[in-house]
């Protein structure tokens, strides 16, 4: 049975406070810092391709999340990921919109064929697209159902473990696949909050080297951060982004024992 | 007599919950897109010039503010508005800055060219820029006394419904021109708040084919919701901006029979 | 002995509005936009090449934040800088992750050569980096203990205002050096604060010719903001951020007389 310790590494991530080296949309830049700051990590978002191995060297983990691409940046998202290959240092994608467009299909593969991808992340309808499902993605904030399906396919097919979010997050390294329910129905109305998770999935994947655990814990810390904030902000989305930061950064004052985490397989 | 129903329209938005592609300026992007999911509308920000196809496809609203442009973003915007004509989807152009810098006032001008602009909108002095009224203005901040004289003038121009905002907002189809008040004198010291507008506005375009009342209905609600911050953050711009994203989410549950709209022709 | 007078200063700000020009991170534009507002002048992002002429003409102060740099960028920060010192017009730099990278370093030693900045403001690590001091530093977040050491070599070796942040903020002209205390240990939980109070010393910078007095206004006034927020927020930086913005916008209402400045030679 896997044994997951969120707490221990929640302390972890405070000790250390492992530099997550971010190429992050524009739309949550601000957001994901701060998400980062909050669990206790240090954020730097660069994308200049002179600067990146720079930057990759001193990186405990590596982000990169498609949401506001083009030419320039998708240049640094592919050399940032061979980079990340070349030094080994763990690298979570964020295909935001993959299925939405083909540009943002293509740069995902593009990014997972480097096989420097250790956690793939996307919302349950960009998972589906990825894997070849067809389902049709409505913007970058649809949410499907299930992404059940998709990670069981996406962790194989490109050694990854693989997490499709939604009203429950599925999380997949290819052997198991785990559930994690709980978060707000305020995250629909508060742009990034999955922009945010892999910001915070990525500070556990930089002290915890079993991605899968690193991976549940953060969908299950993100869930109860939401929740939290959600008590305290009433019906207001404004308020709750606020309450978010501030969860994170008081989570460890929380009972993290009931964390709702299931194993299907 | 025009007959305009905001109760129906907000309903509208959030039933079909329309996508509103936005090219937004990087100062204030975060805030537009929670603006739009406040509203009720769903938000997408996109500017590679290789997807903007696949995103016009589906998008049932465009919104382009110039707030931050250069040469690869203007590119973008031509194009996206050359789309937007294409497939006859409305467009809402915000020509942040124009009348400050040439280039501000060229690439507004290029884009109205195109015949796809349904409602242009911006402050008194950008707007008074645009019409040849020789108002100089300072910064993207200014507020000049009134926008009056300018909406008449772009509205017959370029057969768009025109939108001056300020201490009173002026909108005009070239017909008739109504007059909005309320608001808050926060607006002033809350970063983007215009910018803010244009994406509600843009939803409320995205559900009504008569434009006309679509930018009233959106300068009504947008004030209204700066009324409804202000009293709920006495004189603290922090807190207001926060607060008007709890109100625009909330909207539906206030009065909405006294928003102050004027028609003075 | 130096006269310094905050409380007129602010005034002056409010009563003059002065336009700050900024080239910004992407990461703190809306922040640092708001904190301009905040403290009573009057923000501009603008990075366009064709555009910088025409706005260095109308802007009182110019800030050069390089935290998000690419080539682009780079070219319009060279140029920026060399408008600056053609119109005679006041430039803070804050150079955002020099030591970092090489990247970094180079592109502030170029935009130091132009002449043209009156205040460069770093964190201690930064600054002891381009004082060749050789501190290593980790990120963007890192603070040093100290950056005595770098001030005065940097004021004199660039003729500028020098000022190394930290727990104790410490500014000189080459001649004196003075230290500042105060601030919230929150500041290293909420990104950008740093950058933030470069936007608040460039609006000092704006109004006060004394660049040594207008950068220790600065930094004392925003580390009384921090205070100030710090309380208003418990140990919530979401709230925090927030509150920030909210006590420099009301920093007249409270007591200024007891900012902890000391001059050490």
């Amino acid at each position: 049975m896997r044994k997951i310790n969120v707490i221990e590494d929640i302390k972890e991530i405070r000790r250390r406070r492992p530099l997550i080296h971010h190429i992050m949309n524009f739309v949550v830049m601000t957001d994901a810092a701060n998400a980062t700051l909050a669990i206790g990590a240090s954020p730097i978002m660069a994308h200049a391709i002179e600067e990146l191995e720079d930057l990759v060297l001193v990186a405990d983990g590596i982000y990169i999340n498609i949401g506001t691409l083009d030419n320039i940046w998708v240049n640094s998202m592919i050399k940032l990921a061979l980079l990340a290959e070349k030094y080994n240092k763990p690298l979570l994608l964020d295909p935001v919109g993959a299925g939405a467009t083909k540009l943002r299909t293509e740069v995902s593969k593009k990014i997972l064929e480097t096989g420097a991808v250790k956690i793939l992340k996307g919302n349950a309808g960009e998972m589906l697209s990825l894997a070849g499902l067809g389902e049709k993605v409505k913007g970058v904030d649809s949410l499907a159902e299930t992404g059940y399906e998709a990670v069981s396919i996406l962790a194989e097919k490109y050694n990854v473990v693989a997490v499709a979010t939604g009203k429950i997050d599925y999380v997949s390294d290819g052997d198991e696949i785990a559930a994690v329910e709980g978060g707000s129905e305020l995250f629909k109305y508060t742009t990034g909050t999955g922009c945010m998770l892999g910001s915070v999935m990525a500070s556990f994947m930089a002290v915890n080297k079993d991605h899968m655990n690193a991976a549940i814990e953060g969908s299950a810390v993100f869930k109860k951060a939401g929740e939290i904030a959600e008590k305290r902000s009433g019906d207001n989305p404004g308020t709750f982004r606020i309450e978010l930061i501030n969860a994170l950064y008081n989570i460890d004052k929380y009972n993290l024992t009931d964390l709702r985490i299931r194993f299907l397989k």
